[in-house]
């Protein structure tokens, strides 16, 4: 058993590397599937530490490195996603985004720096490994329903692996803190497009036409009760349409509208049911009206769940590591999508939360122009990420 | 032509009698298909004028009498309807119900009257008569949907019958004045009972039923847009559901709700367009919710409806009898209903309302315990009932 | 009493001259307060005829002509409108528009030859009416909700009148029938635009904000039970929101929806009615949803009634010119507006329908392009309009 | 620390006392607040392990015994509820209920043969005690909304107590296994009656009347959108309205409707939104409609909810007793309510759920009449609450 107190100072001096490392990938974000300079990066740095490196993986930006400890044993991966968004950067800092109208505003600059860390402890501790670790550079996680994550499974990343474990920086929670628990953690997150057509008609004669608007309320409606009365009550969902637009002129029965929205759930079985139910409800809806509905839904990432013994794994190590108080109280789910539930659904594994804001500084949700990692947390998650290999491949 | 004043003198004359018919039917009253002693006295009466009569038509207590003019001509009818109701009478008239719990609230004691006193002037006016005139005493008229209009048409009272009038003493109206239009007079009124069936459940657990109630909120609401929406809206229709029951306990999820209602239209297609949107409504209720619906729409009688000329016929020897300001401004049909619709479906006639309240009474309305016709309305009545048959032999 | 072959002879000798005029006006169409020339021409025409003309009344251009009878009477008004719709004119006459994008698809060309017609016979017998007769050409009725109409009759052009008419070319009736009848011809027709402001949330945090387009589909819904429960079913009334709009992105909880629709009615209990109850409609939303809803409610025209007595005039006068066959069957109203209810509210009078498609054309309804008055109905509308001044002279 | 095998060992020697103790409360069940022999019962028991007992607490059939350990500590209290319902056991039991119509269809006597128990092998322990043990017995849990435990804390059991803990015999979990969780375990149980009142009159004349059908149709479509929207959807809550009736007659506007149901909620803030906002709702419903409603809302047991800490104490116990397998991995709370909630208000604590169907067993659910508790689940019972005490004395 490898002694924590061995790793924590690997992680030490490591530590300086990870922010410089963290600085550069920040300034030069590049946003999903342009990650070129990330990856080459990302495969020269793992090289560098004597990892084997494949780039282009799933003919993209992937990058997996591979690092055979000495004697045999289960193989353990880590993930980071690479890729930046589309938002003007506002933190004002001295290695703020040089590439106009791109930023790393959620955090995934830390991601790489965290495993680029742990890669370097775990190179360091490569003679008492038992077992194999891959690194997965993931690029595309933004880009939902096709994320990178789908593509690299496929590709067959995941073949031999044991156990998988991802992390995200979290805002909400104070830096030195990590979240974590059984049951879903993110959200599964569905894009909805529904269009109702009637028949225009004068408007003083509804009854030449069929009223796409009234047909609309009544939907909008009925479609409350998929939410109040459907889906078991225990499965959190949401069903939210934001935006409607129909009829053309106020004196003319409106022959078409339009229902933009989002589902959100953490369980397979309320995701189908609201999709099916939709179904359900526009066919009705037609018979009723003599309208002539589409549903048009598609399906993003899956909700990340994390299994009992997973959680109480990573929450135990957690624990070992930085003291039973550095478990966040975390009891809800995240309302947002990750596709690290792709590689959940081929494998085992887990997904946590850093606590990822010193504390008393504001704090910038995710994906806001004035968000930035502090910097602190990237020693505590390469730490918790070395460990979580070192320990998974001894229980194995 | 007969000379009007001749009419009126004639009328003049048996006034009393119908008076005293009037009364006595008033304190014999006898329920829907069961007039009996109505129908003896009715037949016995016009075969003192000289008609011929048929006692026991259709099978029931309908009686047809047969009036031939010395020459030939067309044939017109003229019907009275002759049953009470199961009210118990509050008018405190000397010549008030006999009969516990029965009353002539619908004022056919009235109407049977009149038909006598129009038979007595038109017996005396035979010699002149070009043509045939036809008494019909009706039965059950208030026994919708099963009224006796239908039974004595389908045994062939209309046949070779070229008009039929017939009229209703109308309260909200003075004595004195006729009330007739073109278009409706009289709402057609159907009978509505709708189960919807769902699936009970534990009331913390409707993922595992199908709530009935609110599938029954759901159907109320759309409901309201086949009025509001799917029928022409210059064709009044209205659906009411006035009863609604559903579920056993409040913490059981409801299985089965029951509704019963009434449709009130003035146009067949409109009467067409509730019930068959009825239908649609709940086929689409049960797709939308997994419901299985049942939809009992049982017609009434249908509306009377006037066509412009008759009603113009009516308008014009009414006129010609009382002058011009004895027609009421009528521009809005009645929401009751009437089988006089069943004789006018099959053949030229009109219908029309005769002012029954005295100037300065008290308005009673039909059906109430307290009303009763005035009697001065009996022989205007007689006078415009002899006048149309007059009237319309020697227009046709 | 004026000979009615005389009156026909008249027109006789100048129906050239209203087909002239028509075509004329209708070469040169002005829109709404634009009617300038055709002001003017209406004005020198008139002179031309005797008639003492007053121009630019009510500070527009609106013409009012009167003229005297030899003996004293009644004041009787014949009314004309004179403006054109922004339409690009698709008939192929020989005679079509000669003003890019703007053309007669109304009929009012008819309507203003039609009264040049009238007056020219009325100033032919001048010597013989008992009365005046007031010429009233009225500009833009075509500009609901601010109609010529109102400022006219404010300026005093119905002073000391008795009794208006005015007419519609109607291609729904054919050449040669009249259409008349008491109670409502054409309809009142307002303008409604509704603000629903709820607040914007994260679509997957609805409990944070308030659902706009949640609660514009109940509101939705609820004001289908204005129509269906509120008002009185005789007296019809369509509510169509024809238009909606709401919320900015698919994932976010809308913040306000925008509802655009007209309401058309015939009484003014149900004008009434729908105005009041969208205002408690909106205002009982807003207390259940905690939304801020405004009303915006814009009374177009009034709906043109005609009284009994008026429209049983109306029908016989045109009975004795055209016969009774001329009538026709019409027992329902228009669904569209006309600002001639300005007049009808201020003073006694009629309007009603003349039938303008020979017979076996095709019928274009009002407002199309290919709309174009069949000029036989020219002199018909001419002798109707002259024999309504002559009658209602005697009558009065 | 006190060994765990001494404990398993003394639980051993009273296991067949437990029984016979079980099966004689189950002969006899007394139904809530008529506990008296019941409280007999447990009374002398207790004292017969030399615990000091005190009866008739809180005024009614409350039964509480303390012990005092040789050495100071904290005071940890257990809790038994007492009483049976009013069900027609169908078990077939050799010792079924010998009182008619009632019955221990919640496996009360359970908790109570694990309550002695626990306080036989505590009495046993008593030299070796740093602490005080107070066994609270409690009358009436049954009778939400006032169940017995209110009473109890108000007459201050749980005066000078430091942590409570209760269970319940689950049938849905294998005999041998332990629930439990962070977060709620049973649901907030509310009773929700509305009335609302509208306004009669003949069916064909709606408009003449306030239509309480149509309104609450209005209502039920709108209240589901206080589940689908207004609370966070991360608090579970189900809303059902279980009951409706309304109106008299199918051809009269129903003048009023009465809608009966129940709230289960598992967060205070769920809870009081659901209440505020049906009160909105209806308010609002009486704006939109002239309706006059009434809500009736009667707050049952709060939601018993475990802290993260009392959760892991009580699984890493359990884990001790019985090895981590013995933990069901549940991530769902129960629908049903309980009284316990008013002990955890008031003081620290936690409640489980006791695995009670043998393996391979007809699972009947709580209050069926053919449920009864596997008695292998008494020894465990009693274990874990004798092991939580000595734990838990340890701990503080």
């Amino acid at each position: 058993m490898i002694n924590q107190n061995r790793i924590k100072e690997l992680v030490k001096q490591c530590t300086e590397d990870m922010r410089c490392a963290r600085r550069k990938l920040h300034a030069y974000p590049e946003i999903s599937n342009e990650e070129e300079r990330t990856a080459a990066y990302m495969a020269k740095t793992l090289r560098s530490f004597g990892v084997d490196v494949q780039e282009g993986v799933a003919g993209g930006h992937g990058v997996v490195g591979t690092l055979t400890g000495k004697r045999p044993g289960p193989t353990i991966a880590l993930r980071a996603d690479m890729d930046a968004l589309s938002i003007t950067e506002q933190t004002g800092l001295l290695f703020a985004s040089q590439c106009e109208g791109k930023m790393h505003a959620c955090g995934h600059d830390g991601h790489m720096a965290i495993l680029l860390g742990a890669a370097k402890v775990l190179s360091e501790l490569r003679d008492e490994l038992a077992g194999t670790v891959v690194f997965i550079c993931q690029p595309a996680e933004e880009k939902s329903p096709r994320g990178g994550a789908k593509g690299l499974v496929e590709a067959g990343v995941l073949d031999g692996v044991d156990a998988i474990y991802g992390l995200h920086v979290w805002p909400t929670l104070p830096t030195g803190t990590i979240g974590v628990k059984a049951g879903p953690m993110m959200a599964a997150s569905d894009h909805i497009r529904i269009v109702i057509r009637g028949k225009s008609s004068h408007a003083a004669m509804p009854h030449k036409g069929v009223d796409a608007i009234v047909a609309a309320g009544q939907f909008i409606t009925a479609a409350q009760d998929i939410i109040s009365r459907q889906i078991n009550p225990l499965y959190p969902a949401v069903l939210t349409f934001g935006r409607i637009s129909g009829g053309t002129r106020y004196n003319i029965v409106a022959g078409e509208v339009e229902l933009e929205g989002t589902c959100r759930t953490y369980h397979a079985e309320a995701q189908d049911m609201v999709e099916a139910q939709l179904g359900n409800m526009l066919r009705g809806l037609d018979t009723m009206y003599g309208t002539e509905s589409e549903l048009h839904y598609e399906r993003g990432y899956a909700a990340v769940v994390n299994s009992q013994r997973q959680a109480d794994f990573v929450a135990s190590v957690a624990a070992d590591c930085f003291g039973r108080d550095a478990l966040a109280d975390v009891q809800e789910p995240a309302m947002t999508a990750e596709d690290f539930s792709g590689y959940l659904q081929a494998c085992d594994g887990a997904f946590f939360w850093l606590g990822a804001t010193k504390a008393g500084d504001a704090v910038y949700p995710l994906h806001n122009s004035r968000f930035a990692v502090d910097e602190d947390c990237l020693p505590i998650g390469a730490e918790l990420m070395a460990s979580l290999v070192c320990r998974a491949m001894e229980n194995q």
